[in-house]
């Protein structure tokens, strides 16, 4: 199916040109904290969507970086007015691709790495494109500092279930998970759009952290 | 509650003398495989019921050594009969304490650790006594060999997430993770007799092999 891309969303995206990267990103590498003007951690969100749950981060965290992937214009257009309205210093937006992370940053440059609702390729044949396959996982790995963190959810229990699998089997440490994260300990939860929907339809959410132990 | 003790169940247990083990186990560590008489692997079930799981496993497995440990002599009273039936010549049944694993074999006697539908102990206060916790985790480290490897099942979605948790933190890998057997592509699964009764109910069941990485 082919996307329906909003008329003119890219050229209003474009507009915000002191939150939105999407040329020449690779040039960014290794920078991005001279561009924060700090040396506070950067934790990225590959697919923001709309971006409630980072614009929500980033105004809850003044001492931390964020930033936003999204290779949807529409959607991240929503993402970025978010952060227009309430005035966020601590973040900024890529328009790019999460196939390229390993461009965008330098080694060890995040410290965190979110990961939310993101598509299930419930196919076998598309393991490769799940943003927990092995593959993705070595960029992240890549990108991230030595205490850095894969803090990932889902409502796809097939997806959960390859994900524990795969992270566990290429050298990460899992903790924190939830296998129904309305009934969990966890304190604190930034919800996403998708997972307010999916919560108030009474539906489980599955939450983990992983470390690397390489 | 206390337990009900069926009446002259221990004193027919112990007329198995071919088959039980319950004084002076301790002096079995390190022995095992001479007991057996041969050098295939061992495999034991912590806790094994009535028997069904490991009785069914040793029959299908001749080239296995299978121990069955169960401290309830009433339960334990079936699995042995299941094996005598069978004439199951690769099985004994050590009527005693998960808590003496250490006791019982001595370092890397083991080769794999089977664990079904354990009690959940299901308040914090508790925790130290699921079979799971990192205190029994240690033991089984120490029993097992280098490529040993814990089967662990259960139909309790807390214990399976604090067993997930407890596992990857203690230095384990976890792998073939299942969040639903009956939906999953693992084949061969041999049923305990809680299994099929949760499964005819439609109750999930979870599933987990780890291999220690240290």
């Amino acid at each position: 199916m082919r996307r329906r891309k909003k008329k003119g969303a890219d050229l209003k995206l474009l507009s915000y040109t002191d939150y939105v990267f999407r040329d020449n990103i690779e040039a960014m590498s290794g920078k991005w904290h001279e561009k924060f003007k700090n040396d506070n951690p950067i934790y990225i969100e590959v697919g923001t969507g709309k971006g409630q749950f980072i614009t929500t981060l980033a105004k809850n965290n003044p001492n931390i970086n964020f930033i936003a992937m999204e290779i949807k214009e529409e959607v991240l257009l929503h993402a970025v007015r978010k952060a227009v309205e309430n005035n966020l210093t601590n973040i900024f937006f890529i328009w790019g691709d999460v196939q390229k992370l390993t461009d965008y940053f330098a080694e060890g440059e995040l410290s965190r790495i979110y990961i939310n609702f993101c598509d299930p390729w419930p196919k076998n044949r598309w393991a490769k494109r799940r943003l927990t396959h092995s593959g993705f996982l070595e960029r992240y790995r890549k990108c991230l500092d030595s205490n850095g963190e894969i803090h990932f959810k889902t409502d796809n229990e097939k997806l959960f279930e390859f994900s524990l699998n795969e992270i566990s089997q290429n050298g990460w440490m899992l903790k924190n998970i939830s296998l129904n994260l309305a009934e969990s300990d966890f304190e604190g939860n930034v919800t996403t759009e998708y997972e307010d929907k999916f919560m108030s339809m009474g539906m489980k959410i599955y939450r983990l952290e992983a470390k690397s132990i390489r």
